[in-house]
């Protein structure tokens, strides 16, 4: 499965739209570039469209959203719809505040998301705010521990027929989920949350593996997610042994993304599926 | 002093509540999860209440400010004030610009801010701006030296009594200094200049010191001075070691962050009270 | 040639004006100051002129560009031509939407610019959008090989001569000309195009070099290209002797041009004039 979506995103260099937030959109770039494929930064209204057009896939990320950019995301995502483009939505924050619940409410509303993915607090925000509450009791905490996992892959699959999206959960386990099947995913390290970025970089790079194949994208979402995981843990070994900090972690993860192969990926990844 | 602080940052990982530039927003966000904080960026005018709310403090800094950040400033500093939150104010570039100019007077006259930090020419813009000139001699020279020193610190505490903030002014002296006291910190290194957002970083650590502990920010205010200060020198050491550059030096700052200790700042804070 | 203008920057600490993408923001800040100049971004319509009286030179970078910012673009190249500062246009993406060709044609028409820079499809579909296209011909590829560099030669020096700029066109192999004169220059290596900002950092280093002398805006292009590629190509001997990968050599271009010297570039510069 892996192997086949590495070596088509190193042969056609997929190139990905993204509307995405300032803040880590530099290293969203250059994980891209390191992953293989090509970033497009683009969210003014009258650019978006025809941006869209010529690339594989869309990320949108409401880290740093703003009227102008929501307005643009909606265009970008009908057109992408139009076109059968995979879209991915980060619906970073959602939950913290009523104006990102709105937005996404309508992001959902309007535009049919291939992807979603967030943290387990986000999904779970995003899914009361649609008034999809099924599986999302207010009994679970927001951790994904081995004790609640059941229950929390159960939510994911609902959540996933509910929007027609595969669900895709980070943490401690990660959690990948259609309607019938999801993955729960162990790679990855704590120094992940120790970044800004480790999420929407994750986000960036399912939309290049998605772009090289819009057919599969629970393999592509499970693919880049195994992918950041393994280079998180390549990170921290390199930060150990050379006795750096979080300013050289967030460095090596880009290099290991760099040099990473489908080899390193098959040999790496844990998963099991539920 | 340090100790306790430090380990209430360690503990409570506060919430940052920033506005600030687009140019150093990622070291920002990454030198605040590297010191024990927690950031989020947010500069749409309905959404900055709702997030500020959710924060311990909140970060404003006028960078690439255009007419939408300075409303939602505004906003988010009404709200911050309202609730009792400190506010800290980094006006970069004041005195560059008109517009600048006005912005800040704004909103020193419509946000009370707890601490106001910037480098000396930015600060004496900044009261001149207010017509609060006292102490502002245009016979003194920008560069703070061992001669001029003393009539910069009667400068800072005169600002501080006609603003009610704390003034921090960085530079090879950084001065902090409410009304009646000031501590002069000799700590940091030339290096720091030669990257762009040491000033924006610190900005960002006092917001997490201060963030803990609201009742103290002259001391947090130090405390985060002395801690950006040690971490450069301690970057430069590294940097010099491996031969490596400005590239190098911006990362092993916030791998020095990421390591800090109460300890490490109890040792190497080097700083005097006036 | 060189020597001149390295000394000059090194002493004169040019302060470069740019409007550019949030993409590649922070890097060009750093490389900037790495390289001797000093940064000051702004985008705001009001901010701009003022902003722009301060500075040596105005750079122009449409990666992300919208509304706002083109309006601030228009403001600040109309005060910096006015003020006889250079101005330098990186038409990034132009071709890739309607909406850039528009905007590029709109600033080639209101503002007189000194040097654009971009990558051979960038200044192809500049040149085309400018119903400029003599030289452009249907049968050229897009890379620049031996084969066709003279065209390419050709090309460039025409549409110097059509819009009265410095034409720098970034590939494996580099031209820069006026409409007499082309410098090919053959430094720098493929990883320069596996990060984001290459050619961003490069536009913005010619700002600083121009700012110094504006009457050679010429030599300043070429002095500019040469020293970011003998950059990449230290960058990229020092990645592979420490087994790094992308995120590292990124950090190692900045790296490279804060200790680059004039003798550097004197004894690494590789280019033939035609």
């Amino acid at each position: 499965m892996f192997a086949e979506i590495i070596t088509k995103v190193r042969q056609k260099t997929p190139l990905v739209h993204c509307i995405t937030n300032y803040v880590t959109v530099t290293d969203c770039a250059n994980i891209l570039l390191a992953g293989g494929g090509s970033p497009i930064m683009s969210d003014e209204i009258d650019d978006v469209a025809d941006i869209t057009r010529i690339c594989n896939s869309l990320v949108i990320n409401i880290g740093t959203l703003n009227k102008n950019s929501v307005a643009a995301m909606l265009v970008a995502g009908a057109t992408a719809n139009e076109i059968g483009h995979p879209v991915i939505l980060d619906p970073v924050g959602v939950g913290a505040s009523g104006y990102r619940n709105e937005c996404v409410k309508e992001l959902l509303s309007k535009v049919k998301f291939t992807i979603i993915r967030g943290n387990i607090s986000e999904i779970k925000a995003l899914a009361i705010g649609e008034g999809k509450t099924s599986g999302v009791d207010a009994n679970v905490n927001d951790a994904i521990t081995a004790e609640n996992l059941d229950s929390y892959v159960d939510f994911a699959k609902k959540l996933s027929a509910e929007t027609g999206a595969i669900i895709a959960i980070s943490g401690q386990y990660d959690i990948v989920a259609d309607a019938e099947k999801a993955f729960v995913i162990t790679n990855g390290v704590e120094e992940m949350t120790k970044i800004t970025g480790s999420g929407c970089m994750l986000t960036t790079i399912i939309g290049a593996y998605c772009g090289v194949d819009a057919d599969h994208p629970l393999e592509a979402a499970v693919a880049a997610t195994c992918a950041m995981g393994i280079c998180g843990e390549a990170a921290k070994e390199q930060m150990d042994c050379e006795k750096s900090g979080m300013g050289s972690f967030r460095t090596y993860l880009i290099d290991r993304m760099s040099s990473l192969t489908a080899a390193d990926i098959e040999a790496g990844c844990k998963y099991e599926i539920r």
